[in-house]
């Protein structure tokens, strides 16, 4: 113990799980840290953030500065991707504590002959770290300080901003207190933050309705999902697809005589994870695709599913992998009583568990190789978590540019676990959140409660597991404001593309299950069509790249209106500059009005000063504003207005 | 790293700043632990807290129960007062997963015969732990799994207590997680929750006017004191007081001769922190004090002020723990610009800090030797943080049932990181928490705020330092409603005596100091006097000896009734049978009326079933209460209900 030291750091933001997990941000962002510094007496604290990136052989260090209550808070600006860490330093600052009291007492009128002598030798120790030149005007002052008078010149350069900016660009930090800990800081590509995902099944592309679909029919599609503002395509897995226990359309336990079976039962006789699945095509085929994507500026996301069906050749290569029952036979996952023979989970609790990880990473590497750098990795909830942990960091490692998307709609708890172990971003709740009070409440966890500096959500209005109840009527309303939504409430959304934009909504009865689904069959879409939501989703796709503010989630803030069914909200970006107002009329049968309220603070602008254009831009009418409350009124055949405000 | 383990442990409850500190409990708490554990997958989760107390030498562990999302809870029983230290467990449950899920096919009416045969293997792990006689029963039940036939009798064991209780009785922790760390939780006597306090200057208990009063007078004055209901008798330093620099009335920079000094102006030639001043008596006379105090069952709380007089012998003797100015003078205490010359704060900072501590602890055990077990620390706050966390666990390891509480009118994270150094009990904010609106806050903050885990407020109308503007008018209203809200309102309260009693209420201008304050003179004081107030506090110390819902503070509750100027409040004690209802009408000009709310759920009662007396134990009035809401009218004049309700 170093009892000399005499400041208490405490309550460190941003910090995950007491700095077990880390905080997540993008290259480029400002990071925020604040810290309790507590001292006792009256003296002067100071204190300062120590900050490097795995890659920098010396930390910096950034100054704290007071923000009243006993808090202090710097910035740190992120400027490579990849791991930052920081840690926090404080100390009494004397020689500022000496200059203060001195200054306190001139103004105070008091005698202070001593405390100028005092100041001598403190400013000799500031003197010895300062530059040549203002050691010289150092020296001026301590000779004043010397004679033990209080002279006009002397005063004056005590009063002066000088002497104060050398005592702090050089602080003597004698009995420092340094955290133990170092927190980390995760820091991503923008896409992080900012992605528009369309999911598409590969076999499911072919434009001859006698033949499935290929990869090679998938990069013809290219055009178009890009013309439409999606720049993350996804697709299912595209490895050969189990022959055993495969299963028929609507989930049939046995499929019939050519039928494709679900992409998710993974590994046949023609390969496991590191395979295409010979009916898409070849490994060059993909690498076709990949280049294409490349072209169309959209980037591949694949379906990282760490399931093996009965024939995966893992089966037989490893038995050692896999549970093993008193009759002989291999475990297929169950949800007792529930079961599902066409998929095998894999046992985490093998013996060999270093060398199943190791494979495990294998694959990823394998197709990072081929220039993959986006996962949507499928159900991560069911294998452990402190696997994702290690396997996100190893792919990180050497590629610290790769995405990966957590697929867990499960509980808050578990998802929120797998996003601390190091997921880019998690599918959320959105999917279920239809009334105001829902996405009042949702917007606000997710943008203000902890899981802020490590939740990411990716917001779907529906996915090939999910057609939620309130689409499955069918009804334009709901598919234009759930589209809406997600596209401006979340800087990354995604799609069941074309499902969604068709509209399709038949469902099992009583079951989120889309009828005739084509996790079991292949289907033929028409690529071709347009409608009003197609026509939406191309504009609001073309403004989230035009406007910074939709290009992230946390800096969202609902805004009040006083009509249960209009739900309003606000985004600005970091620089303050970019200002959105969003407002959606929930109801699909009445038009509705109310008076929303501007957020003035976010904008800075006070009652009486306000002169606001506030210009939708879907329907490009504008409108001036001059007061904190402004009317709305929405039709339920156009229920949205998507304000870019400014001056 | 064991990458077999699936089970995360988070959000441990109660832990203190990440468990650098500790907890506080009294002896016979249940300590209520609260834990996150999440795993993947649906396989069944279980787990467990370990704990000890510090002197036992295996650790005891008690099973986690499942509170909902994904939280787990248990109860340790703190039978001892010192230290104990607790430690959470989790794991898979493979013995409880497999009947679990045999249950639920059994249900399901699926088959299970290889169901019943992987029970053997795992039945035969828990019977290599059980009794003998469970042995003898599982080998059965095993004999029934291997023939792989659900009989009716092999049915009736699975869907019986027996078989689950025996699993769970003997838990196979196959990769068990744990936390790496041990969370501590103090546990003091009951006296820290619960204690009432009587601060006296034993200079100014003379009976004669014509001299200043001893320890012996002080002695003299327990009967009444104890007979008043306190049980606390807390001193202001009775060390010598310093000469040099002395302070005259009214604070005067110097004292005239025959003045008598502040008593925390410590050390003259007479001695320093182990000396008695000699005008109060001997050390003699001090174990006569102490003896009588036993007698009377009152504790002496003694002042523990780490600062000395100039003329203190620690300055010769150890001038380097003092700070020297440029003109060879020691360094007096100062606020720039205000100085104390009377006072010399000691320098912590000084090399030679490890014998410093080692002295200043000294002290501490040079009183707890002759039987003080109460400290009240003077200005804990202008010395260093970590150097009370060191002394104050040295002390509790030779006496841990020392209580130490922080004078600290400070601000709120100072306060706060005293408390979590160690003190036991801190003054508050209480004596400025005026309003409705002021003591709701207050309250909420103190009983579900964070500090709830190690900040326990002991409630002060008053001290010699602060004489608050509200009772700057010696309004007989805000004296009654002051002394209540402290004593009912707070485990631990305590007042400036006779200062308070008797109304003394003239201030020096503007300030909230007492005019011809007693810390710079000696007074004598009528011990005779009897008012309203006396007999108040009398009665109320009564009935707060009575009722254990009053001798704790963080189960008290607001309640709502909807008039600004009545303030209503329940405690509740740790048995749920001990329940009070505290109403106040805080305007002193008007008798104010209004419906107070009962907490139905702490009560265990529901709309219909309501059938309470509420007796108020102060005047004898009792009502009977059939509703939820109850009328409640209270005059200026009796401003208060102390109900006690009960069926």
């Amino acid at each position: 113990m170093q009892g000399q030291s005499r400041v208490i750091i405490e309550n460190i933001e941003p910090v995950v799980s007491d700095g077990k997990y880390y905080a997540k941000r993008v290259q480029n962002d400002l990071l925020h840290v604040a810290v309790d510094l507590v001292a006792d007496g009256h003296d002067t604290v100071n204190g300062c953030v120590y900050f490097r990136h795995a890659d920098d052989k010396q930390a910096q260090s950034v100054p704290l500065v007071e923000a009243g209550n006993d808090r202090w808070k710097a910035e740190i600006p992120l400027k490579k991707i990849g791991f930052y860490s920081f840690a926090i330093g404080a100390w009494i600052d004397q020689p500022l504590y000496w200059l203060q009291g001195l200054r306190k007492k001139i103004d105070a009128e008091v005698e202070v002959s001593v405390e100028l002598l005092d100041g001598v030798a403190i400013l000799k120790n500031t003197a010895k770290k300062a530059s040549e030149k203002e050691q010289v005007w150092l020296n001026d002052v301590m000779s004043g300080l010397t004679a033990g008078k209080l002279t006009v010149a002397l005063k004056k350069k005590i009063q002066g901003k000088k002497l104060e900016q050398i005592l702090r660009a050089y602080p003597l930090k004698d009995f420092e207190t340094r955290t133990e800990q170092e927190y980390r800081v995760w820091v991503d590509r923008p896409k992080a933050n900012f992605s528009t995902w369309y999911e598409v099944f590969p076999r499911s592309t072919s434009p001859d309705p006698a033949r499935t679909g290929t990869l090679r029919d998938t990069a013809a599609l290219l055009p178009r999902i890009s013309d439409m503002g999606f720049d993350v395509l996804y697709v299912p897995p595209i490895h050969p697809v189990g022959e055993l226990n495969r299963k028929g359309k609507n989930n049939n336990p046995s499929a019939r005589e050519g039928e494709v079976g679900s992409p998710w039962a993974i590994g046949s006789q023609y390969g496991g994870h590191k395979a295409i699945h010979p009916e898409l095509g070849t490994l060059a085929d993909f690498d076709f695709l990949m280049k294409e994507c490349k072209k169309n500026g959209v980037e591949l996301a694949m379906d990282f599913a760490l399931q093996c069906a009965p024939d995966h050749p893992y089966v037989k290569e490893h038995p050692e992998w896999f549970k093993w029952r008193s009759d002989g036979t291999v475990q297929y996952a169950e949800n007792p009583p529930k079961k599902y023979q066409d998929i095998l989970p894999i046992d985490f609790e093998t013996s060999d568990w270093e060398n199943l990880w190791n494979e495990l990473l294998s694959i990823a590497l394998f197709w990072a190789e081929r220039g993959v750098r986006i996962f949507r990795v499928d159900n991560p909830h069911t294998k452990p978590y402190q696997f994702w942990g290690w396997l996100i960091d190893k792919v990180h490692e050497k590629y610290p540019d790769f995405l990966f998307l957590s697929e867990a709609f499960s509980r808050p708890k578990v998802m929120h676990q797998l996003a601390k172990q190091g997921f880019t971003q998690s599918y959320s709740y959105f999917t279920w959140r239809n009334t105001k009070h829902e996405l009042s409440t949702y917007f606000k966890e997710l943008t203000q409660g902890p899981g802020k500096e490590y939740f990411r959500p990716n917001f779907w209005p529906n996915t090939p597991d999910i057609n939620p109840y309130l689409l499955q009527g069918g009804s334009e309303h709901a598919h234009l404001t759930r589209f809406f939504l997600a596209a401006t409430g979340s800087g990354n959304y995604g799609m069941y593309g074309p499902v969604f934009e068709q509209m399709v909504h038949e469902a099992l009865p009583g079951r989120e299950e889309y009828l005739d689904s084509e996790k079991f069959e292949a289907k033929h879409w028409d690529w071709n069509l347009e409608n009003r939501l197609t026509h939406l989703i191309k504009r609001v796709n073309a403004i989230r790249h035009k406007h910074p503010a939709l290009q992230q989630t946390l800096m969202t803030r609902v805004c009040a209106i006083e009509n249960e069914h209009i739900f309003a909200y606000f985004k600005q970006d970091a620089s303050g500059n970019d200002n959105m107002l969003m407002v959606v009329n929930l109801d699909p049968y009445a038009t509705q009005t109310g008076w929303v309220q501007l957020p003035l603070n976010l904008l800075g602008l006070t009652k009486g000063s306000i002169d606001l254009v506030a210009d939708d831009l879907i329907t490009g009418n504008g409108y001036r504003w001059n007061e904190e409350w402004n009317y709305v009124e929405l039709r339920p055949e156009w229920p949205f207005h998507l304000f870019h405000l400014h001056s």
